[in-house]
């Protein structure tokens, strides 16, 4: 077997977890397995490099913040290599442009556009276990980096690149739950999520996997796998639906949540105007990111646009549109702050009608009062007060997860 | 004019100092100057570098080695060349193989093998002041490093290739002194020096230029000059003999001393063995580094041979040297340790007959007691107690600096 090993700032925070670090990847090589290990900077030593940059300059120029930054992953790398080297187990470090990851022309968020794999293969048929450093590439001989959860990129790509047969994610947290576990105790570790319900789920408590990497994974049909690198837990499969649906399954897989949020209203939007359009368009434009949107038409001749963006944004978010009001005509602008969105998140939704009804249902009784609802095809989010958030989660845990559990345990026991 | 500086790491330590210094290369390119700079690694980043690889390993991979620590000067290249564009001056950091500089594919002492200065060169013509990382090259793909004082090495190497009108490099004292000022309050700053004075003055007090440096200097003819980034001074120029000899000189240029030395004779070793060879082969072999080495002929059949090392390697060199007893038949070993070394530097001595006598009277005047002497074209050293080591140095400075100085005050005001 041909394994990506990715392993995260604090799983390479201290030279005590790259002796860890170093210990897995030897008894992986050990097994019988080919292994290429993908790493992060250590712990807090990007925030370092950040906080020196920010002492010089105010917007530091990007080319030079990537070959700053791309040390970071240089330490960790060379660290670890030293230390497999040391305790019997041949390996080489490799920068982005030493493994051949050729990214995009443009600095600070490039995509990998090609790997050669040369390097990375001779030094694997010799049995030189290469150590990558992540979240960094190179084009036309510029350092160029990946931006945020570049690493579990570089490593889906990695995976890719060399048909590896699953690309192990390690991070400090031993896989993909139900819920935040500091919200539900009854939280329960997932063994298999779908690219999809990874996707939605990406924002659920600790954000354990990028959602670009995902994509890529999805994209690629890399087999992942997101498991802790302190303990020996066997972590979360991120799969595909096909091989999902071989089977059974829950209806819903998590209940994801976000607070933080705020809602803003325009009312009386004349319909002619378009007023979607100008409306995101100008958001947008303004660096304004908007998640949830809702159109209710209120009369042939008028609708009202709803949406939600972070608390923080929502002063912006007035101010933008308010710029419009000459142009869209609109009647009023409403805002609220401090409401949350809870989202209950699940590949076998599809094929469940009623879900839906069933979440309204279990918050009505909840006595939690929803503002806003939208759907996709694997997902169904509300959004709720933000005091109520708790409850919500609890209760929506319960009924989708708790209790087809414990359906599951008759069924097991009969 | 073309002029490289290098910045030590002294001069690049936080980042207030990475002001100072863009600061100052900003003022070279607004003089109409065109400007490549050599940056070492912040302080004691190195430092903290070689801590972290030592929690993981005894002894390092020295290419992993190589790969951790070419990252301490990629951080500094990258700061000072934001801090540059940010205050207006077109920059860009170069990483050892971004700046063409090949080496011989060897780990943690690589010698300099050839540059393509192209991308220098272009980005110059560009009007964009390169910032290279000091200290280290590429060979076959790979990091190497230059080893100690590998930064002065990047820097005069760069200044030979460009054919540089100067190469500066910039330190935290303001150039070369007669003697250790600490130890003579009357030393003064050289306004000029030769590269083969430079050399025998290398271990003088401040550690200033790098003895590797100063012979690529001398062999490239590459024009030298010592100073401090913390100051306007002038600092000190390194030149070729031919350039001095023009000038009225001193016949000492400065006086040189070395604490720590120990001393150790091998008695009675019968002429037809040929000692000197098997001596310092076997020391060599065990890494003692030997210093002077003066051979007296007792009798026609046999020689006494004595040598000085550093007072850390005493028991292990007489250790060596007892291992060839039986092969050498000589009488004895005897050895002293708290030794120390003080020299006379100059290259107008060569000229000067009877220096080497003067410095015999001054020393005897000041009843100190010589144990060893060795000379060399530009140089008279003695081996005195330890305890000395001050008075010799401050009577010699007063014999061959002091006294020459009021002379030609003397002349200058008649």
């Amino acid at each position: 077997m041909l394994i990506v090993q990715k392993y995260g700032g604090t799983s390479v925070g201290t030279t005590e977890r790259i002796r860890a670090v170093a210990e897995r990847v030897r008894r992986t090589v050990a097994k019988g397995d080919q292994c290429v290990v993908v790493v992060s900077a250590m712990g807090h030593s990007t925030d370092a490099l950040v906080t020196l940059a920010s002492e010089l300059v105010d917007k530091p120029a990007d080319r030079e913040m990537d070959s700053l930054l791309a040390t970071g992953e240089q330490v960790s790398a060379s660290l670890l290599a030293m230390r497999l080297i040391h305790i019997g187990c041949p390996a080489m470090s490799l920068t982005g442009w030493q493994a051949g990851i050729e990214t995009e022309a443009v600095h600070k968020n490039a995509r990998i556009t090609s790997i050669d794999t040369n390097a990375l293969k001779t030094l694997l048929e010799q049995g030189i276990t290469p150590i990558v450093t992540g979240f960094q590439g190179i084009a036309a001989g510029q350092i160029t980096t990946l931006g945020r959860g570049g690493s579990d990129t570089s490593a889906v790509a990695l995976a890719a690149a060399l048909e590896a047969d699953a690309c192990e994610i390690y991070t400090d947290v031993d896989g993909v739950y139900t819920t935040d576990p500091r919200v539900v105790r009854q939280a329960k570790k997932l063994d298999y999520v779908t690219y999809d319900e990874m996707l939605e789920l990406a924002n659920l408590g600790a954000q354990v996997l990028h959602p670009r990497a995902v994509e890529n994974a999805k994209h690629f049909s890399v087999r992942l796998i997101v498991r802790s690198s302190f303990s020996e837990e066997d972590g979360t499969q991120v799969v595909s639906m096909m091989e999902n649906q071989m089977e059974e399954r829950q209806v819903v897989t998590g209940i994801a949540f976000e607070r933080q949020v705020a809602r803003i209203a325009v009312i009386g939007v004349p319909t002619k105007q378009h007023g979607l359009a100008s409306i995101f368009s100008k958001l947008a434009e303004h660096g304004v990111n908007v998640d949830v949107i809702v159109q209710s038409v209120v009369s042939e001749a008028a609708v009202d646009v709803a949406f939600t963006v972070n608390e923080a944004d929502i002063d912006k978010a007035v101010e933008v549109v308010e710029t419009l009001r000459n142009g869209l005509h609109f009647e009023r602008i409403e805002s609220a702050a401090e409401l949350a969105k809870v989202s209950i998140v699940g590949a076998g939704m599809i094929s469940n009608p009623g879900v839906a009804a069933q979440m309204f249902v279990t918050l009505r009784d909840t006595d939690i009062h929803v503002q806003m609802v939208s759907t996709s095809e694997i997902k169904v989010s509300c959004v709720i007060p933000a005091g109520d958030v708790e409850a919500a989660v609890q209760a929506l845990h319960r009924t989708f997860v708790e209790a087809e559990r414990e359906a599951d345990l008759t069924v097991t026991e009969s």
